[in-house]
């Protein structure tokens, strides 16, 4: 086990949040803050920042608040972001370009190494540096390199055939776009989803929820 | 209170899983299972599955299981996605052409009403049989129309004004793809965010703790 694995996934899933607010903090030259701050600037409670920070160790100090650079320097060491995970884009469609565009991934723990797509339109163009690779040649590519990661930016029915070449080349980690579900087939592997659609539908519910909230009141 | 003020966020948000899963279902012609075998393919336990569909009514039979069809219609029921809000999208870059190419909005309870840009390049163009606006012509737009919905697809810098224009204008829901916590300032907002460097440094993390345990195993 290692230091941190006894840490539930609630709490986990609120450091980048965490992360990206100190951010924000240091750009505005804030040197420290105190727990009730943050949590206004969060809404959150600021029990629960102390709480969930003391998960990790507990780094502020009574009557003198959270140090913002040390907080944010310790939370991305705990979230491994010094790490160099070498990974793989597949589909540069829209949402891959998005996603190549406005992450920088060398400062979340990544080097992206190569992308692929099958569209002929795109191959060979250049993207961030790289040149668009065509996807008939990916199992070229994992015979000479096993990337860490994958990220999946293809739709449903593209997914099954490039997940199954990635994981018997010992590709165990996924970010995943699209709606199949790896994790059932595979049960060893990684894999964090990104599902825009079900963002979408529980917006739809709440919004929904209120109007009948308000059409029930009169 | 409406019907299902009461039910935990967590099991609405698994509402769109269980939505995706059926409708899978539905187009391999499969018309009932039951909570083992959708649980088979869901990754959860049968029981969590029974629990969660019991919130809402119950809607399996003893020894027959679900009804495909009848609880796909349910829950989307549930979710509202028969309504038509109104939604204005902000922002046409990647992560926007991304959004509106890949979602059928009517499907998930919503009418794309219109698109604002600020790139003079994109401005006049067509995107989904919509002419994308000229962001500055948004207040115009909101002095006739209040969009139920706006989805921000925009960085993080140009959110607040933006923002703040919709809400002085009713606007009340959002989904929001930057990392500006309009929640924070509007305390009577619902909006959803899709945070994808959250994601992708969770996976990170994962990825990093997985590579701990086997250094402290070895």
């Amino acid at each position: 086990m290692s230091k941190n694995s006894k840490i539930s996934i609630t709490v986990i899933r609120r450091l980048p949040r965490y992360y990206r607010f100190l951010l924000q903090l240091k750009k505005e030259g804030i040197m420290r803050i105190s727990s009730r701050e943050l949590s206004e600037r969060m809404g959150l409670t600021a029990s629960q920042i102390r709480q969930d920070l003391n998960c990790f160790g507990g780094f502020g100090q009574q009557g003198y608040g959270y140090d913002v650079d040390k907080l944010y320097g310790e939370i991305g060491g705990i979230l491994g972001l010094d790490n160099s995970y070498r990974a793989v884009l597949i589909g540069v469609g829209n949402l891959g370009k998005a996603v190549t565009t406005h992450i920088k991934f060398e400062e979340r723990g990544f080097i992206l190494d190569a992308m692929f797509d099958r569209e002929q339109s795109v191959v060979g163009s250049q993207l961030q540096n790289h040149t668009i690779r065509d996807i008939s040649t990916l199992p070229e590519y994992l015979a000479d390199n096993t990337p860490d990661a994958a990220f999946l930016c293809l739709p449903y029915d593209s997914v099954e055939p490039i997940a199954e070449l990635l994981y018997k080349a010992g590709v165990r980690c996924f970010w995943n776009f699209s709606h199949f579900d790896l994790t059932v087939k595979y049960g060893d592997v990684i894999m964090e989803n990104v599902h825009l659609t079900d963002s979408l539908m529980t917006l739809c519910y709440r919004m929904n929820d209120r109007d009948e909230s308000h059409r029930e009141e009169k």
